[in-house]
């Protein structure tokens, strides 16, 4: 059966986002996601039995940590579990809270992400497969993503200014929203083009901030939504495909090869029964610029190859053609794993966004993205949403 | 809509199970399991289009270890994580992969765990809370149940000659499967009594082994599972429950609030539409002897406080009313993190375990149990299961 529109977003609440904030643990800072994203959707915990947590992998081996919040936030979970797919978690949540309800296993369901850049002392261990992507300078997900934009340079003629018109589309975005780790902070292409190389050709203002915060989204019934505080966003579609399609370049002779990417948006696309040009407002993965065009293409957006000229003349900022990431991002808003641009999706649907409000914004796609890059073979999991007032 | 049926269980596979087997890594394990298990259900990789993973926590900080295994096992698809729950993560991991398949997701997925205990250097880190849980000498699992197992004693008269009928009955039952680890090591009453203290009143012959090893299950629909090669195991009923019910003696006059523990198995039967006098097979999850007698009585086969006095004269072994774990559980055949109870479930329904059949078994229980223990509050997560030919 299709579990199409069954499901809605009814509450989303984000923390304080900031690079350094010793306040709060990673649960602590989930635990304040969720309080917020209760009291959004004018419930109270009692109303609640389900939650499902972002992994905080840098807990490390400790297990159970989803049980240990249903109590701290206490509530009497009927399904719970803690959950990894790197980056594609956050849609990933929403996607098995709306199949749990549909199972009857709960009726309304948390999803929360938590995250302190400085726990507890966690080792930088060496990986399986290490050696293999040492002598590349594979130590983390920017030297690869490094690579990956110097091929779709070499391949399509993508420029770094092109780059930069991501990263200026976030910050300027970012600065119509004073919950973003860089409100107040404007940024230029030109500040972009003389920002310092981290792994060429990605710049410092090519790759996202270290961000402390947390954040939450409540998922119920289409039944019970109608009856809350807020307009309920519909679940309407959602996908997820997993593999290795950005091959180290002497595996693959093009870097081409999208069939996997496509498939977590053509499958959200049937399955909500729209297509790209319904689309109002998107949400795209922007762990780094690159990913941002990455994800334009492998939406369906514009086609492979073309997601540098895309960008460019403001196509994706407000106003533009596709308004994209329209809180900041990953890049602008702070590293929530992507949990930002749920809770902004749900924003712009209900028409709460002021002045970065995109008009008459009736359905929202939105995309997580992540996987393992610093070993060998690297794979990526990828996920989609699409929803709708 | 209820799920009840509407899955099945159509192949197990389980890699040898060892205190110290240094050839395979935590995925390696996993996937030397799922090649098994897919195998068993006489599919190919390219039938299988989703899969599910145990965390293994073990790997630290790393995330996308799902989609990296779907890469590594050559498998295309379209629904896949890594999820925690503890011990209780196998089961949930079953019914994740029967609402998916629900959900129109994915049509056949794997299930699986592997675990490594040397895999690479891991520290022990102190976790938060820990100033309030070292003072009891809760740096682990093992004392706090010892404090749950002496609470039990004092509550109702329990005594350590109950809990070694649990670790007796495991033993016998895996000295009838050549792939446990306890194979070839018959253990009496005396030698549980004689062994020595681990936190008291929990002796060595409580406590499970570390076990390396992997595990899989394949989990299909119903439609699909007709045509396969063995006769479906039917998923039929299952449930959750979370909480922190078994917590410090100064936080609760009594340690048997039950509410919650109870929970988790009377969702599964209300959906299953049975009730503990249709279990032929118990597979309880049995970290400890102590475990195993709150699984009993959680699970309602008996009244809360007469665990102890039910588990004597062999009835929860073969040929007793009750036969529970009949492949030595963890207690015996290993520690699989609750993925062997299911295997061994499903074998029973098939009528495969020769000289450890239970004769007509026609519907099985199961259970998982993890948590938290050494941080305040300490929290649990309890998943069940059950199954049916």
């Amino acid at each position: 059966m299709s579990l199409k529109d069954t499901c809605a977003i009814v509450g989303v609440g984000m923390t304080k986002l900031a690079r350094k904030n010793p306040e709060r643990s990673s649960v602590g800072f989930a635990l304040e996601g969720c309080k917020s994203a209760i009291e959004d959707a004018g419930l109270t915990k009692d109303d609640v039995d389900g939650l499902l947590v972002v992994h905080p992998a840098q807990q490390g081996e400790r297990h159970g940590w989803s049980g240990r919040m249903a109590d701290l936030l206490g509530i009497s979970s009927t399904f719970t579990a803690t959950v990894d797919c790197g980056g594609a978690t956050p849609i990933v949540l929403v996607q098995m809270a709306a199949m749990a309800i549909n199972a009857g296993m709960c009726h309304t369901v948390v999803c929360c992400y938590g995250w302190q850049n400085n726990p507890i002392d966690v080792p930088l261990s060496l990986p399986p497969g290490f050696q293999f992507t040492l002598t590349y300078g594979e130590i983390a997900a920017t030297p690869f993503l490094a690579q990956v934009a110097r091929r779709h340079m070499h391949d399509f003629g993508t420029t770094s200014r092109q780059l930069g018109a991501v990263a200026v589309a976030c910050r300027k975005h970012a600065n119509m929203n004073p919950n973003a780790q860089m409100y107040g902070r404007p940024m230029t292409l030109e500040d972009h083009q003389n920002s310092r190389w981290i792994s060429e050709p990605l710049r410092l203002l090519d790759c996202p901030p270290w961000t402390d915060g947390g954040g939450a989204v409540v998922v119920t019934s289409a039944e019970r939504a109608k009856d809350l505080k807020h307009r309920p966003s519909y679940v309407s579609g959602w996908g997820q495909a997993h593999g290795a399609p950005l091959l180290r370049p002497w595996r693959r002779p093009e870097v081409s090869d999208w069939a996997v990417w496509s498939k977590a948006g053509e499958i959200a696309f049937r399955m909500a029964g729209v297509t790209q040009k319904d689309i109002d407002v998107c949400q795209l993965y922007d762990a780094y610029t690159i990913v941002l065009l990455l994800q334009l293409e492998s939406g369906g957006f514009c086609k492979v190859g073309e997601s540098g000229p895309f960008v460019e003349d403001g196509r994706i900022e407000l106003g533009g053609e596709l308004p994209c990431n329209t809180a900041g991002g990953l890049l602008s808003e702070g590293h929530t794993f992507g949990f930002g641009h749920i809770v902004e999706a749900v924003r712009q649907l209900r028409g709460d966004c002021g002045e970065r409000q995109v008009k008459d914004a009736d359905m929202a796609f939105v995309t997580g993205f992540g996987g393992v890059v610093n070993e060998y073979p690297p794979t990526f999991s990828l996920s989609t949403l699409i929803i709708r007032r």
